[in-house]
């Protein structure tokens, strides 16, 4: 058995036993009944995925994985290229959007190359960036599969290396992403796995115009035509209309829920992952947190399939895990809420008259 | 003049130089536009607050006010008074829900006394509530006005002092509240000054039955019959319909604003204060963050009203200050945006090709 199969066997649900256990003690805090709504719900989840009624929290990485796309040659984003590696160089230095909002909530980034088309050596031998690279970027998917069957597999055993790699030192994880051109592919797996027609899952990524966003979907009709991708076999949809890191991201959440550890889920992107991780290990989703709602189109159809009501909503579309490093606050809030709030009899409070 | 003719005059709008130049560095970051959405729209008040490039974010403090309702003698709440007292002392004691999240993003909680009906004198003495108390709580609005003009006038300079005396140690300001029955008068000063139906901004509070909210429903109304308030006159309104917390916090609001403080504005009962404030002095809501949107019907409305979308929609319904203290956490995040992610020049990252 593989890495893939192995990590897949070994993913459960949430243990029930610890989530009434929770439910029990948050009943009764000294508040009307369950007046911090989703946040309680999160507090539920949290002991449901750790066995504790003290889910460690401490301790988050945000792993965000970049990788670049052959489909990118069809014209369908607004930047080049090579911004995937100019970003590489930023997040490293510290200068990018995913920087600002983990050091907020003291976060690691970790940054892995899933395949970037360019020379990232240097910042691989210095350990700035973690090597994962399946090559250097996808095929284009408009004429034919992202990558091999033997790819998509050797991209989720990556990411599922990543989380076991990380596990004894985080608590939370997060997902992030990196790639020119990847809300192409995204939009495609969200079309296939949720059934829906490409018009209904494909927005505007990094801001084009009407006339460049009928030919992006003209573009994801035309991959999902040439490339058939079974939409019950998860390694397909990725093999055929993915990309490494949407592939290493699929198998950080699969690590990441092999040892119940909680994954905040940032945006359209690592959502297109958690589909494909969904579709492989339906348990996975029981460790999954949806951080926030992106801006773009199609994103709510993913949650709808996921059976997940994001946290955020806060006009983003931005990636690089930025949506979910915001939601790990809110963890933060969730254990505090289920650990440090005082009970009826504890605080000697009345309880509501009925 | 008085202290609060004196503050409203002094309350004046967010500086547009300052937005400008906030927005200009922005829309250099090295990200898609204004991919960070309201982060950025975040990021860009708080330059206009404070009229900097690094907004001052660090030191917060929740003013959580509490007071007690002559109207709970309707049987309006499933909570006896004598609750408010016990949560002051929770408060104190670091057993709330406020505690909890305000120690989750380092804000102090400053708990104040403008009204409850019992003895808080030992608190008080040893420093750990403010001393702030109009009376041993309101008269019963269902059959007349909730307090004298002169008290409402005291209420609101007993807020604004809490401002005053701790401007100079705090950088972000949240409001807070705990009332048993305070939801009561908050829905009448909604529905006065929005001018909506009654039954279109009252809420089930604590969490009543359909019986117990269609005679909450009449309550508010006999209020508004009764009292007859001034929906241009603030005072008035808070006087005839309003808390002795309500016009506290009002004043808090006033005063934050004639300092040029941010102010998370938490939930029902607080946003009825914002809407008082907003009637006395309109430039105050510029320097107001709406922080979240609670479970309480007619809390959209109110926003409405104000022109604020609140940033946080997480079904919860507890107030203390809790949404505020949760959102402090998206102002931290706001001004790291502004002042630590690089541009695309600072970066050497390629911008988008139009």
């Amino acid at each position: 058995m593989n890495l893939l199969e192995k990590t897949i066997e070994s993913i459960g649900p949430q243990d029930q036993e610890w989530r009434a256990k929770a439910r029990e003690r948050l009943e009764q805090l000294t508040m009307p009944h369950w007046a911090l709504g989703r946040l309680m719900d999160l507090a539920e989840d949290l002991a449901g995925m750790s066995r504790s009624m003290q889910p460690p929290v401490k301790r988050k990485a945000i792993v965000t994985m970049a990788g670049d796309h052959g489909v990118t040659a069809e014209g369908i984003s607004k930047y080049s290229q090579a911004v995937t590696q100019q970003m590489v160089h930023n997040f490293v230095n510290g200068g990018a959007g995913i920087n600002a909002l983990a050091g907020c909530i003291g976060a690691r980034v970790i940054v892995v190359d899933m395949g970037v088309a360019g020379d990232l050596e240097k910042l691989i031998q210095t350990g700035r960036v973690v090597a994962g690279s399946i090559g250097k970027g996808t095929q284009n998917i408009a004429a034919g599969p992202a990558m091999s069957r033997e790819q998509a597999i050797r991209s989720l055993e990556a990411g599922i290396a990543v989380a076991l790699e990380h596990d004894s030192s985080t608590d939370v994880f997060g997902t992030g992403d990196m790639g020119i051109g990847n809300t192409t592919p995204s939009a495609a797996i969200a079309a296939v796995i949720t059934g829906l027609p490409p018009a209904e899952v494909t927005g505007r990524g990094t801001g084009i115009d009407d006339d460049q966003l009928e030919h992006k979907l003209k573009v994801v009709q035309r991959a999902l035509d040439v490339n058939k991708p079974d939409p019950t076999d998860g390694v397909d949809v990725l093999a055929k209309v993915g990309g490494f890191e949407i592939g290493g991201l699929a198998g950080l959440i699969l690590g990441a829920a092999s040892r119940r550890k909680p994954i905040l889920i940032d945006g359209f992107i690592s959502t297109a992952a958690a589909l494909i991780a969904h579709t492989l290990a339906p348990a996975a989703s029981d460790f999954m947190i949806a951080a926030h709602r992106s801006e773009e189109r199609g994103h709510r159809a993913m949650h709808e399939h996921l059976g997940k009501e994001p946290l955020l909503d806060l006009n983003m579309r931005l990636g690089e895990g930025t949506g979910a490093a915001l939601a790990m606050h809110l963890v933060d809030a969730a254990r505090a809420i289920l650990t440090e709030v005082s009970t009826f009899g504890e605080a000697s409070v009345s309880e509501a008259e009925e």
